[in-house]
């Protein structure tokens, strides 16, 4: 009998890895350091996902039911890993609480943080003005239902979206690109259109990276449909100016300079390694990036296997990811965690 | 004891599928409608994987040298199926040549086809100048590892690429985005640079979709190291002035008609379903999406389930995917698949 699998991280990819797993009957232990499962979209309060608008909560909680719902899972919640000896087949794994496991292979779904829009952006003034929200912000006001200015409580008139915002950036160090922002911007532009009809929604960019469908589903409807204009160029300034924002900055199309009054400003803030996934790399030796994502080992070809054997690492743990990324990723690191247990054990 | 799973295609997504069941001793037949295994980048002398540079001949072989060395994969090539009845746990299947075959589930991977430049898009003169060509066409050229102008055999000083030829354009009915073809088109860039550090290389584009990674892997240096010439704006035709082509458009960052000679010029051709594809469709009687490539039933949450049960789809027949797509959705498939017949017949 071989030992189970352990995951760690119980936000999309660790949930689908243990979900997927549970179906062949591979006994998994799925360790979760919050309260909650369903990770960054639960946690954070997304209200639907991207690109195709179902409701986060329902999504992820019958998905985190359908893996409570199998016996060979065993959902630990509240729970960290310590310290972690021995290779696969047979790491030795310490638990907060004192526990101890034994485990076959080790599946990394510990995710990402957003970007902290106050760190080296602070001319768009997010810690300085209540009108000026990031995407996280803005899927917990959608959430709700209703969207008002939280400034003084009124329906926003106009409302922009900067993109980019901790992405694509030399001066703070994230030279990439975090792929889903401007799927999220577009199909947020798209909510708040639909709330609020007489809002004027726009959304200052580098390049729309619609890739794939979402190009057809999301980016030319919200064009067509909903009215969002798209405007190239990235605004330098956000500035008060009465009870109105003002962004600065050059649309790069036309070639001149802007200046555009705002109600409220969206920041459309990037992926960076959470800090779970930073500590996993560590604890276990894992090869990181410079930005301290967990790097794959086998390029192009090879989404999952990190530089340790019997590692597997998936989701946003190992770069920008949107959710097809972290499901696809995840019954790539499930089926390979168990190849691995097999090639090393021999079948059981 | 269950039947085997039927993978249907021998390209990157088919492959990978083989070789991660193989590995778990799971019994699979493979066909492949060739005579050989790679698919497409093989079949379209692809010189190198977008964004690692790896060699695709090599990197193929390989794979498909692991495959065969499985005792449970049995591969047939020059084989199609012709004829599909049953269910999951046990689709009665016919082959060409005569044979059946009972399988526990399907697993399609019969990729895409690239956009014929010559239908709708014939003002770029792909099948009548020597010098307009496809982003294939220059694998095929990188990959004999010299470069000279079809028309005169002399290396060109001056190369662009235009991008989204068949793709993001309703006038022909793609109006998604193929995804890979910027990736493609600024890996090609740094090649023919290095090959020819004289030639100016321009690529004209709408957005440069270089998400996550490829935004630092291969956009920056391709403009930083590699000094290529990015411009937005799509031309609108290409004509014969001499010996040079010229190429005619807007500059739209500089707000002006544009008129550039070129000695070559590279049409980024998008990806539409392959034959097989549609063909695997119709035998199955799979939900297919306008473009008709195969749809998933899951949303963002299922990148493989189709809206049979036991047939997964992987790679890019369900739509445009890069090799990371093809080998992550691989992955899914065939563990859904294991998932499926498990769940049917019952674990054995």
């Amino acid at each position: 009998m071989s030992h189970p699998i352990l995951v760690v991280g119980g936000g999309p990819a660790g949930l689908e890895a243990a979900c997927l797993l549970g179906e062949l009957g591979q006994s998994v232990v799925l360790v979760e350091k919050s309260d909650v499962l369903g990770g960054t979209p639960i946690q954070s309060g997304y209200a639907a996902l991207t690109p195709d608008f179902r409701d986060a909560t329902e999504a992820f909680t019958e998905l985190a039911e359908r893996v409570r719902g199998f016996d060979s899972v065993d959902v630990r919640m509240g729970t960290v890993l310590t310290e972690a000896a021995g290779g696969v087949g047979n790491f030795s794994l310490s638990l907060s609480g004192g526990d101890t496991l034994q485990a076959g292979a080790v599946i990394l779904a510990t995710g990402f943080q957003h970007f902290d829009p106050g760190r080296e952006t602070q001319q768009y003034g997010y810690y300085e003005f209540d009108d000026v929200v990031t995407l996280v912000d803005l899927e917990r006001l959608l959430k709700q239902g209703t969207l008002v200015r939280p400034s003084n409580g009124e329906p926003p008139e106009r409302l922009c979206f900067i993109q980019c915002v901790g992405s694509r950036d030399r001066q703070i160090g994230n030279e990439y690109c975090s792929k889903v922002c401007c799927g999220v911007a577009a199909k947020q532009s798209i909510e708040v259109r639909k709330l609020l009809p007489d809002c004027k929604v726009f959304i200052f960019y580098i390049d729309m990276r619609m890739y794939g469908f979402w190009e057809n589903e999301i980016y030319w409807p919200s064009q067509e449909q909903y009215k969002v204009n798209y405007i190239k160029g990235i605004p330098t300034q956000v500035i008060a100016r009465g009870d109105k924002l003002l962004v600065r900055g050059e649309d790069t199309t036309m070639g001149r300079p802007m200046e555009v009054p705002m109600d409220m400003v969206v920041l459309s803030v990037g992926m960076e390694p959470s800090a779970g996934t930073r500590e996993m790399a560590a604890l276990f030796g894992l090869a990181q990036d410079k930005y301290r994502f967990i790097e794959t080992s086998g390029g192009a070809l090879d989404t999952v296997s990190t530089t340790v054997p019997g590692i597997f690492a998936c989701g946003a743990s190992v770069g920008p990811a949107d959710f097809e990324d972290c499901v696809s990723t995840a019954g790539a690191a499930a089926i390979k965690a168990m190849a691995a247990i097999r090639n090393t054990v021999g079948a059981a």
